[in-house]
């Protein structure tokens, strides 16, 4: 299956659009699991079993894992291969931001595709269509491009203009009309920039999913979000949170409260679902 | 030590500017090598031990590891533990092309940093130097951002007009301007584009040292790229070549092969030195 229409089923069967970030650095983890084997592994798990019905993804980012080495990407194949086992229905988007010159690429599809079994993964557009073009073959899986990032220094070389339309935008452009051959292809934008958000939702249709970090600890505002990005059928966003949720508590209760918070979210962005036009 | 007075001190040393990029893709190794338990590492081990003394740095790049999950990680540990204890003059410039929002990016330092010990990393210029921050801050280590990529395709965006700058030159202007209070930034400018590299050496000056891929399978020209090139002191370029070395022979002659090879190109590049301006 495709995996925009692996994504809307989860989004239709769970009734949301919350996906939740697997950022599990080490150094935030629970006290009680530091003495676990496989502590980001048992973290996972407990998180996923406790919130599995309410995502529509879910999201490690590569960085949290890389930093301890072979250990930390084990650790990874271990969450990944969980997720596929016991809940194949809910898509996992690596956050790898990777990029790299077409040959080259293909060692990250092994990692992304092959060996973490992932349905999706974020890249940087900065080499262009042709250098990821082993990505955008991939025809069943999610190649979700960087446009409008969170962080407040975005804007440094993405705000440039290019004949009067900024870098994003042209970003946008060209993977709306000339990337997405395969139907495969979705985009990042950023919550903290919910205007940019609006003009690239018309830039890239109704249709195109937009994933969205910067809800929770970096302050973008789901209402402003809700606005200006929601796509065809009262989906087309994947809003992610990751410390907020995952770190809601570093106690033994964690996953029970990583689940009131990852509801709390689906609740607040589903009542701006039922008022579209918001 | 700073990574730039490593660098040529390395250079200086070995009297050489290649670069010898550890592409080691398990799928091209000699075939004597499949039964070994760790073959990525014995093979590095034989090219390095063969071309320590020819080379002023080496470029692993993570595709080629990461590819085979854990054990590639595991490998790519080896290469550098085993290049750190060893031949600790000459430094690993991790090829990794990372690039994500400030926090997380300390998951890709501790990689690259703490667990490979690398001297230097390559980046994406795409979320700005607020984004790379924490590496900047890096005043040790060797900041290497993509500016004019080596691939067919890489004018798509890097060739765009803002005010009548590309953005390969905009980048390569921030970079110098801005971005190297610490004097460790490095950019990456391919062996293809020799024109777009004299431009870059004149934004950044005569003593930025510009990594070149390209050379060898890729088809850059070592006569342009050094009159392009060339920066102060005769150095001032790390010019890569990667698979025209290591896979020279995929027989058990295949580190023998690279050391000729390595030393062919030392020279080529040499004889132009000899002769500045070329």
């Amino acid at each position: 299956m495709n995996f925009i229409a692996k994504l809307n089923k989860a989004v239709e069967r769970n009734d949301t659009l919350v996906c939740l970030g697997l950022d599990s650095a080490l150094s935030k983890l629970p006290a009680h699991l530091k003495d676990d084997p496989t502590p980001i592994f048992s973290f996972n798990k407990a998180i996923i079993d406790a919130t599995h019905d309410l995502v529509c993804a879910y999201k490690p980012n590569t960085a949290f894992y890389e930093s301890l080495g072979a250990s930390g990407i084990e650790q990874l194949k271990q969450t990944c291969d969980y997720l596929t086992a016991t809940y194949p229905e809910v898509p996992i988007i690596l956050d790898a931001k990777r990029g790299d010159i077409g040959n080259t690429n293909d060692g990250y599809i092994d990692f992304a595709f092959d060996y973490l079994q992932a349905d999706a993964i974020t890249l940087h557009p900065y080499l262009g269509q042709e250098s990821l073009a082993p990505f955008l073959a991939k025809a069943d899986k999610g190649i979700v491009i960087l446009c409008r990032t969170s962080n407040p220094g975005a804007g440094e070389f993405q705000d440039l203009k290019i004949d009067g339309k900024t870098l994003y935008q042209t970003v946008a452009t060209h993977v709306a009309n000339d990337w997405n051959a395969n139907d495969n292809c979705l985009i990042v934008v950023g919550a903290t920039y919910p205007d940019e958000l609006a003009e690239i939702r018309t830039i890239v249709g109704p249709k195109m999913p937009i994933l969205v970090p910067g809800i929770g600890a970096q302050g973008g505002d789901i209402k402003a979000v809700m606005k200006a990005g929601i796509g065809g059928d009262k989906r087309g966003l994947i809003i992610n949170s990751s410390r907020a949720i995952i770190f809601a508590s570093n106690e033994t209760d964690f996953a029970e409260r990583a689940r009131e918070e990852t509801l709390k979210l689906q609740t607040q962005i589903n009542d701006y679902r039922k008022v579209i036009p918001i």
